[in-house]
């Protein structure tokens, strides 16, 4: 792993970031985004609003805001969605205030999202956002990846190949994003990933205290 | 140091960068940028022309390009000269074509420039340019590195003073960087700026190989 921690960064009041992560299917992720936040005290992983009924297991509040469907509309019309999306007849979307009070709070908000969700946060959110597309390093690799992982799930040939044609479709939207990480190899790729969003915490825009320290430094001089 | 090498990003083509460093005199610049230059293979140091007489020991092409005002004159003349000043009536500048070839082949560019220089290239090189600036911690801390160096120098009280107040406006100009570093211990910095060097590396606009790469990969889906 990292041998740098984030606690190495330069204490100074913040604004935190949204950082994006999209692939196709299999490309890695949900690894990545897990061990990210694993990694990452400061980081936290978006809680998507759906009026899919709530399934056994699943906690209110940790797994989904569980809402109604007139609560959800109602959100998309006061601009209150800041994006959402309909699956099988049932609605998802990320309500903006919880994302914009951990921004405020200098709390960084990851987001496991496709390239549709992230052209509608791009018009809502741009200055906040850091955007990261992953790729396979190669269709096999990926077909790979998608038939093991179809063994547990028990995924059935058409399916696969469902994802694999699905796949092109999402990499075809790579040239929208800020960075790139080619996965081959899911430790570096984690490491790679980690780069990216300390560098991105050390920009200046996000830096809200550091008006006030030039201030003082400049006194100081 | 750096756990991570910069050998563990993926391997495309991709355009070189130019990394501007800037600060106030006594933050840490210059051993950041040595220390930068010896830990990456792929990044060297801009080297600058100048119509000043060459100096003993120094070498025409590693520490300066030596050449005459009337070829000065001319580089400025047809945009071949990226930035350029006068110092002490010496002419100092960026030759572009050693800067484009670089580029080219993807190797990365340093600059240890002030606000005035970075100012210029900014103007003829927006997104090849990933600018740093580096503040001092505190005026005490800044201080007391510029009086520990004015021993070894023998600079005099007045002239101490004189690059505290130069520092202040150096300062000022901190708002048109793309990142701050606050240089509270040397080794964090030069991890933090290697992080910040490493991540604009992987930026989708500079991987020159992406779009063949992709056509491959979705093909072979």
């Amino acid at each position: 792993m990292t041998s740098y921690d984030t606690k190495d960064l330069y204490k100074l009041n913040r604004r935190g970031l949204m950082f994006i992560l999209s692939s196709p299917s299999g490309a890695g992720k949900t690894t990545i985004s897990r061990a990210l936040v694993k990694n990452n005290q400061n980081l936290s992983v978006s809680i998507s609003a759906t009026t899919r009924p709530r399934r056994a297991g699943e906690v209110s509040g940790k797994d989904y805001h569980f809402i109604d469907i007139g609560k959800f509309d109602e959100l998309v019309r006061t601009g209150d969605m800041l994006e959402h999306a309909e699956v099988f007849g049932n609605h998802y979307g990320t309500p903006r205030k919880p994302v914009e009070d951990a921004l405020i709070n200098g709390q960084d908000i990851i987001f496991d999202i496709d390239w549709q969700g992230t052209q509608q946060l791009r018009q809502v959110a741009r200055d906040d956002l850091v955007t990261v597309f992953i790729l396979p390093p190669s269709g096999a690799e990926l077909e790979k990846r998608l038939r093991s992982r179809a063994k547990d799930t028990r995924e059935t040939e058409e399916q696969i190949r469902g994802r694999m044609s699905k796949a092109a479709d999402e990499i075809s939207h790579y040239d929208a994003y800020d960075y790139i990480l080619i996965n081959d190899d899911i430790d570096k790729s984690i490491e790679r990933a980690q780069m990216i969003l300390d560098a991105e915490r050390q920009k200046r825009q996000r830096m809200t205290g550091l008006p006030e320290f030039v201030k003082h430094l400049r006194k100081s001089l």
